[in-house]
């Protein structure tokens, strides 16, 4: 593999000449396909703030029913779509329940507090089992001195968790509890579509359970830029003043909407993605030293525990990435692998054999 | 002219099929060149929120040197590239003085306030003239009833008075007044580089006034989305991180700044909207009933005062509109029309021929 | 007269031990009556933040009955009053229609944008006439770029206006033109009962054009510390968290409600603030060099203009100063007097003889 | 003992006209002393937010030198004291490292988020032992997608801790760490009186390691209202201003601090207050189905298990109030009863067998 830059591709190497970068640090990475090119080189265009550009408003509408929602708005980012989800659902000084790992409370600046004027109230493990129950838990009664609960944000594939999904009974069951105590429900999809494909799931039976949901176009699905915001239209009219409030909105968006629309339709690259990720979590496993707890390994990503080894995870990473092996250390001893559609599966077996000579030769 | 939806291009009609839509609204209409097309095909990208994409970083690099500044940061809005500039300068409960009809006052949906969390010190005509003085007068001594004032804004051109050119001296005086008092200087250049063709100087001697500087790739230069802000390093820096706490830090923005490098070269093209500006001035102000300032014909803008008439500037607005003439009424009596590469001298004689005809025909 | 400090009363010298200061530089000055303070040693008290208080209970009671409101909330100061009204009537992103020379906009530190996030629409001249109209022009009509008109605040009596009464007739007038627009409408009413016993009309007739109104128990009507804003019961519920959450929620505050509900009582003196106002002002018009625009002398505040001397306004008001007669420059050339209980009617003769003393001698 | 209601005194019944109330929800509910109450009469007062009232800036020069700091600032609140904190320590999208128990994440209303617009990072259990460690995991490295890591928090007492000492070498060991990191510190030191009295320390000893304090008069040492907030001038001179845009700059506020004075003088009260705090929590744990954690009764506060029992802690709180035994529950099974002047130590032994015989008749 190699990171493909423009359309002649080129590969990057690590100062060692000999050595293909394999980087699975994030599926932020993946570049557009060259059908995406194409499209964005004879996209239709118009000033999208006039609501004018006819192929951002295809994507708004094909998103919309993809989700199974009446609107969307296309958003340069997920931390935006996010964000207007936050800003739109709440007013402020309300409270908003998140997993305390998660993309939101861990990963946005602290927007949702500096911009949107909310609390976070972060749930450690919110995601992980009995989420029902924990928002219970985290609800704030009417009091003076509290802020007002008012918001629930799942994440789904849970980052921090593994890239772990959860699955549409399991969202039914949180939201449901979420909506009996007067509470909004949105949903950080950034990889909705990887716990879709996953668990052989359409794609709405989880969006159905929630009032909003953020997915994006550019990670695993390789649009070059951009998420979806989509919910109920009246949502919808009141994000996209947040949008324009936030600078969000762009002109000719439609040279990255063709785009987005080819990017709907990658979910077959996250199928792909998950095998490799499986291949790498087993190849990792066998390596003495190594340890993956497989069961997490559910969609794109691979969390690697280097406890057995004579070096801490940060120290690993490193050692990976001389070899040309590119990865994100989270934690102590931990270190994150994403599978995207710029690592093949020869890519995979190579990161192992690298890794392994990397274990057997020095630090275990 | 007509409005090229696309590389195919595609007239639009507005109900008459007959008549070609001769669209003046704004010069954010601006659709990409074929060649902006092609470099977007065949651009080179990375993540760019990892500091990767080659071609946004070579279009900082280029806009930072273009506009004398030490960096630069490519933004999807000009919206976004002010309200950066204005948090990064600024601590919450500053004040920011800007023109009254500025912008930033009027069309930035109060973001200043809202998320920068900063009062604006809105001056009635700061840029109509004895600026320094003004500033003087707006700021505040140190009082503990008194937000701080921190920042002043200003705008060139100035869309509100006209489309009207502040001269580097003249600006030079403004800056050195703020500074004596301490103040920061924003310059909001969305159309900087008009003043610096219409008045045959270089761009850097207007912005070496200003710590800092935003001005639009997608206006008159014509790339599909995207401004830049620029500053010292420093400054830059911490923009950096303000742009990703309002979601736009973007991923393979390269496909966006391929554009984005063209239109940095497109100072041509506004030399030809600023003599089709005059062509439209002179040719309304021959029109008994319609009047201009041919003064503030500096650029490419055109404010038309309709008070000779018997309708009021919507009413000839729409007028117009069902001509195919489009325009936006600014005011009771005015309309403005801006000039763009979408349309042609042509154009420009053929919106003066239906004008005259619409007058002469029922409103005078 | 001499500035009370505590029971005893001690006069206060500026440097030159023989002369008495005059001190009219604010109504905030007041110090409480001694009824005042047995009151506030006997006051039944309880903890507020409980809602158990009974004497900040029949005070928030008295008071709201008195403006003809339905419930009424003791806040510690006029600019926390003013700011929970802003908080409780928008959202953040809202904008709020004011006089430019208001004391919102002017005096309380940016606070409305800092804390409640929402633009001010500093209209200038919006209390000297016409208000309905200038209100029908500062309403901004929905439009993605533009904030939320939400909320106009009218300030009664006008102190930058000289302290000038706006009549309930144009209360109504303003109040109408706003409602119809969907605005809600604040009474910054810090002096309400200063135009009230100045017009000879109840204090009803001002505020029932108002959704809320803010007014101050500390100022020409004595009580040591507090304001009272009042509204309908779910305005002040709301208002009440507000007011928690800025720090406001006092605990034994009883035993400043029980001077404020004397204070209530006290707007005779306020007839006296007002005679002597307008002897000051008759005194200073007939010394050569000086100048008062009498119509604008309504109630407790003179406005001296000194173009007609040698030196500016802040010049004069040291001179004054030097020679015992504290006042307050505001502008280039001009000082403001305020007339309250602890300067009576000897005093201001005393004050005009020193200010004709000082103006004969040296400055004109 | 009975709630004193004014200087006369008047027991409250429960609708049970024979039983005495013993409230021992808070020590907020203590009312001021007649030494107090007469002082306040004949305090000399001025108008504060010129800084001209002699009492305040009498009590703000004492309070500054008993916690060993340059300057203080007389607030209206705790609230309001740890919110200016908050804001003269932070700038927007700062972020605060809290116990998740600490007040200002729980009961502060979310201002530290809806005004300073910072993010809290709530440490569970951040005060209950190895503080440092905690602040070193919770802080952040500079990151692009991080909130900037600015400020701890501490509490001492920790009231959710049960009232519980951080002793001054703990403290140290924690503000190192965090100042290590470049972190400031602040200490909600609402009730540090009850932590240096408890551990026979100086009050100092804890604060000199905080950048810090805020402490309340209105607690156990019963002034009726406000608090203090400590720290070096030019930190106090800032926060002044943040006290001003919060509206709690209030005028003749002398009043109040005379009371505050003496406030400072009544720390031998806490001591009585801890040892009836002990004589309860014997008499509940010899109580058979009820518990105390006998080791956590440090300071004024007990808090009762009542696990034991047939009903959960908010039924058991409401039998005990319908025999005028007044506390409040906190969390499921726990009730908190807090100590202070009104209540003796013939009331506490009264509790504990009103207590006694509703555990015996009933709920065993």
């Amino acid at each position: 593999m190699s990171i493909s830059y423009g359309a002649e591709g080129q590969g990057e190497s690590t100062g060692n000449k000999e050595v293909t970068v394999i980087d699975m640090r994030s599926d932020t990475l993946t570049t557009p396909t060259k059908e995406m090119r194409v499209a964005m080189a004879y996209a239709e265009v118009g000033d999208d703030v006039y609501g004018e550009d006819p192929t951002v408003n295809a994507l708004e509408k094909s998103a919309a029913a993809l989700v199974g929602k009446n609107a969307a708005l296309f958003v340069p980012s997920g931390t935006m779509g996010n964000q207007i989800a936050i800003l739109t659902h709440t007013n402020r000084g309300d409270e908003v329940i998140v997993d305390a790992g998660s993309h939101i409370a861990i990963f946005e600046v602290g927007s949702a507090c500096m911009f949107a004027g909310v609390q976070l109230a972060p749930v450690p493990d919110l995601m992980a089992g009995e989420t029902a129950e924990k928002i219970k838990n985290a609800f704030r009664v009417p009091n003076i001195h509290y802020p007002t609960s008012r918001l629930v944000c799942l994440e789904n594939t849970f980052n921090r968790g593994g890239g772990t999904v959860m699955l549409p009974e399991e969202m039914e069951t949180a939201a449901d509890a979420a909506k009996e105590l007067g509470l909004r429900v949105h949903l950080d999809g950034a990889r909705i579509f990887n716990a879709a494909v996953a668990s052989g799931r359409d794609v709405k039976e989880f969006t159905c359970h929630c009032d909003s949901v953020q997915f994006c176009l550019s990670k695993g699905l390789s649009a070059p830029v951009g998420s979806i915001l989509a919910g109920e239209k009246e949502f919808i009219e009141k994000a996209r003043k947040y949008r324009k409030a936030l600078g969000g909105g762009m002109r000719q968006a439609g040279v990255l909407a063709a785009a987005g629309l080819m990017a709907l339709k990658m979910t077959d690259q996250l199928k792909e993605d998950h095998a490799n990720a499986k291949i790498l979590a087993a190849g990792f496993s066998r390596i003495k030293g190594l340890k993956v707890d497989l069961e997490k390994v559910q969609t794109n990503m691979v969390f690697l525990d280097t406890t057995g080894l004579t070096l801490d995870g940060a120290g690993f990473a490193e050692a990976l990435e001389r070899e040309g092996v590119r990865s994100i250390p989270v934690g102590a001893q931990s270190i994150r692998f994403v599978l995207h559609k710029e690592v093949s599966q020869e890519d995979v077996l190579e990161a192992v054999r690298r890794a392994e000579k990397i274990v057997t030769d020095k630090y275990r």
